[in-house]
């Protein structure tokens, strides 16, 4: 029996267009293709790479346990969410100890905000591990809304929305360029972050970045303060260089 | 006579299986097929999308002008790297006024600190534009290290090497996780500033990611301070979450 070779796979921000090359190889010479999934809803993931799979592959959906009712913060959604990554690395482990080729499917990127670093940093230490990087979801935004976003020596930075109003705006001021992502019920809030330090003109909104339902505006134009969790707002740095 | 349309194309880090199937379907219809290089030097892009060009594909190189002799904070350097992307513009223009299909290589990805943005500028007012995003190179670079960069609620920053020392410091204690680019001759102040703020156990040096010569260790362990312009280091902001 040979080892077992565990490859995170990135599967990029929707397009199934936008899969590499390598990760349409992967994907079809694996024994075995896992995806997290949200219990009773199809894997965007495993959507996404639905045709690059082979006929009868056996599939592994990793189902999040349900934790809509524990705070984020609180001990007890931390060992809840803790527990599932522990058993789903088991699950995996198995399929690796059997020597097969597991691929574990990823939105966007493996190691850039996944799910996948959680079997990632249990497994690497003991089995064979590849990673096959994705585009990330902020790429696709970007790309669809044409807008160029970090240039020269720009220092560019990444910001969960649900960072406090002050600390918002102390650090887009202190950026050249950023991204304000998973902005959902924070709309209202960075929208006015973005008024008061000057940045709404340029601050572009988009939901849905390469699918076929994406939505991109300037922020300015956009009416409500509606928003998906996974939308996010583009603050472009680079502006009239040579 | 149709309107022409361009097409900026990320080619990822420089593993030709990196590229995208769609970047891959664009190249094969394009008519004309430009890429920055230096006089004299192939270009990487032009290299990493070689099998996929069309036999016969009109090629357009773009040479950037020899700029060592002068300093790049001087006003002539500015003019004479921004008269020549006016020229690639009207070049490119010309084609586009004939109703060609213009794809323009990207390394990496195109509106992410690609030269490629210089000619969207010029050009996205005027003409159908569109871009394909590509696997950044630090992408490439945290893939082939295995490092988990970011993670849930963590800041994320891209600094340029040639910030100042203290702005260094100040800008990586900021931060949860980093990456700081374009090394060259600074790796040596790079180096201080991580021990002096305690990230160098953690900080991962990788130089040419996803190439057949890539290297990649423990900044800990490289015992010279010698590295290419286009070498990283990456600071994991991911430790011991669920």
């Amino acid at each position: 029996m040979t080892a077992g070779r565990l490859i995170g796979v990135g599967v990029g921000p929707g397009d199934p267009e936008l899969l590499t090359l390598k990760a349409a190889r992967i994907l079809a010479e694996a024994d075995v293709v896992a995806h997290f999934a949200k219990a009773g809803n199809a894997s965007n993931a495993r959507r996404t790479v639905a045709q690059h799979l082979r006929p009868g592959v056996e599939e592994l959906p990793l189902l999040y346990p349900v934790t809509t009712e524990i705070p984020k913060r609180e001990a007890s959604y931390r060992d809840t969410i803790r527990d599932f990554y522990d058993t789903s690395a088991a699950t995996v482990a198995r399929h690796l100890d059997a020597g097969r080729a597991v691929a574990v499917l990823s939105e966007g990127d493996p190691l850039f905000y996944g799910s996948y670093m959680h079997l990632h940093v249990r497994l690497a230490p003991r089995y064979r591990v590849e990673v096959v990087p994705g585009i990330t979801a902020m790429s696709g935004c970007w790309s669809l809304a044409g807008a160029p976003v970090a240039q020269g020596d720009d220092v560019f930075v990444v910001l969960p929305a649900t960072l406090s109003e002050a600390e918002l705006e102390r650090r887009i001021l202190d950026a050249d360029a950023a991204v304000v992502m998973k902005l959902g019920r924070h709309l209202e809030k960075v929208r006015r972050v973005l008024t008061r330090t000057g940045r709404l003109a340029r601050a572009i909104y988009v939901e849905r970045g390469t699918t076929t339902e994406s939505v991109s505006v300037r922020l300015d134009d956009k009416r409500d303060d509606v928003a998906p969790y996974f939308s996010v707002i583009l603050i472009p740095g680079w502006e009239g260089k040579p």
